[in-house]
């Protein structure tokens, strides 16, 4: 820490991304990526605009929104893009929190909403997860504050359904709500379509997971127009060009080859409840997981265990050390090939041998 | 605005990038982008880079600060690379300023400086411009705030020498300093030697202008290490991976290839001396640049006027409404043929032909 750092950030923990390794090959399940590249057309789109590096980019991302707002069923200027969903997360901390307007969100959930929280100076409460870890959405009903569930939920894959979120909408009149759907296309119901019925509602998505698009760093926002201008505040006030040009031309082809991104999902899915059998056979207990990953703990063995012995047997998965989930792992769905590995060589973990 | 949008805001006004017409192919003179495309290698490493989008981009940007300290002569760990220098400067404003240290910077100058102020709730402090347009050091002498100072000044384009920056430095060891060098490489003296010397430095630059990569969002800050902590503990609570893969790989291809970008740079130098020649010749007052653009106004024609009879001949330039400056228009440098072209239209205007 220097001797400059305001007396406000001093005792502020950032987040802490998963691990990124250099030093060997691992087979790599934990950071939840796509386990499929992104389509040929999107490499091609990519590289032409790379011809034009010298000039700026669009910071209205008008061609993109307009592809994205058509597949949608929306309009553009209901949708604001991002660099990543970690960016409007934050906008929405920003734009939608303070000293007075707390936000709201669970115990259990991903790791980055107190940090947005601490570093935009908000106060927060974190509401627990049931035994089973699921959310008891009456624990959301007018809540006092912006409130920020994930959905499906991160790191447990367990998703509400559009019903239950719609509930927690009509019991929060006065309050924005954030659902966080990151994961919704591996099986969750999304809210998108609920909010030209809910002006508080604010649905961030990411191009990092369905679009395998993670290292071109593409997220969004879909809400009605005012809160997307809100936003669109916090965006100009930090920095308004942070789409770059190759990126932008990536997710345009996405979305114009969301076919093939759908048939992932589906291996994936497929992939994902093989997965899940196998470890049950193995005495595992696995969430219901709606997302591209699975949540995961053995009676026997500690979840700190597992994770240090299959990454000495090359396997990275995630683990958490927060109280109430350090006996699990998130595991990353990738392919079948790197599944089976996982499948064999946590048996083996379990077993001893 | 939505009526969930936080008190503190709703008076901000936030940045106002550049025009990005989209109505005709202008000869774009506005926002300061290089003349020349990026090298062939830079188009090659981002389409390589593309196949791997799949996957995270490491946050850390190890390789890209590694062989950019190595071309710079210090070392990564004085480094911090980030979505263009915007997102720096704002971090900058998050780790060195608040409510109790304000924020100090001329009056004109990147206009910018005033939002992150705002957006970050920091009180700021204007010191008015000779009226030369140049800045008199003494007046940032024992600032008692944090200093940002672009150096070359934007958009006046006026240099202050490394020597006149030192004695600010020295005369606030308890206040960090930033410059701002974006344009640097163009005629101007980086303080990037200075960073070891002095632990309040903090030097920001940025791939926009010299190395042709405005479109792929890449800056970076230099400073000593702990300065640098500082400031990625900002990256780490707002948005760790903020340069996809695409831009890292063409950052490092771009470092390697700086031979083609300093070609570039004497070229563009050379042709902004003479285009201030012609608008000479043709009655325009023109600022000693140290940039790729040019400040100029013109004794018989308002700025406002000048800016839009141009852009009616399909030549943007860039106008500021605010007061000081109201008589002058940033141009940038592009090709010859490009200046040619503004020479000649621009003097069909002050001659009123």
């Amino acid at each position: 820490m220097s001797r400059f750092l305001s007396d406000q950030y001093t005792t502020l923990e950032a987040y802490v991304p998963g691990e990124q390794p250099r030093d060997q090959q691992y087979i790599k399940l934990n950071t939840n990526e796509n386990a499929f590249p992104p389509h040929p057309a999107v490499i091609r789109a990519a590289e032409e605009a790379a011809g034009s590096l010298h000039l700026y980019p669009d910071p209205e991302c008008r061609e993109l929104r307009e592809a994205l707002a058509e597949r949608m069923g929306i309009s553009p200027d209901e949708l604001l893009m991002t660099n990543g969903s970690d960016e409007i997360l934050n906008f929405a901390f920003m734009a939608f929190c303070d000293k007075h307007i707390p936000a709201v969100f669970p115990d259990i959930s991903y790791g980055f909403y107190s940090v947005y929280a601490e570093i935009n100076q908000v106060p927060y409460r974190e509401i627990p997860l049931r035994e089973d870890l699921t959310i008891r959405i009456e624990d959301y009903f007018h809540a006092a504050g912006t409130i920020f569930i994930a959905n499906p939920n991160a790191p447990t894959g367990i998703a509400l359904r559009r019903k239950e979120i719609e509930k927690i909408l009509q019991a929060n009149p006065y309050n924005a709500v954030v659902i966080d759907e990151a994961y919704v296309d591996f099986g969750g119901e999304s809210c998108v379509p609920l909010i030209r019925e809910y002006d508080n509602l604010l649905v961030t998505q990411t191009f990092s997971k369905f679009r395998s698009l993670a290292g071109g760093r593409l997220g969004y926002g879909a809400g009605n127009p005012e809160l997307i201008r809100d936003l669109n505040k916090m965006k100009y006030s930090t920095n308004p060009y942070t789409i770059n040009r190759m990126t932008m031309a990536a997710g345009i082809a996405c979305v114009k080859n969301d076919e093939y991104n759908l048939e992932n999902a589906r291996t994936i899915m497929e992939t994902r409840e093989w997965t899940r059998q196998e470890l049950e056979k193995n005495g595992f207990e696995v969430t219901p997981s709606r997302t591209n990953f699975l949540f995961a703990r053995h009676p026997k063995v500690s979840g700190e265990k597992l994770y240090l012995e299959l990454k000495a047997r090359g396997i990275l998965i995630r683990h958490f050390n927060a109280e109430r989930i350090r006996d699990y792992n998130r595991i990353t769905i990738g392919t079948r090939e790197q599944m089976e590995a996982l499948v064999r060589e946590a048996g083996k973990v379990v077993s001893g041998s």
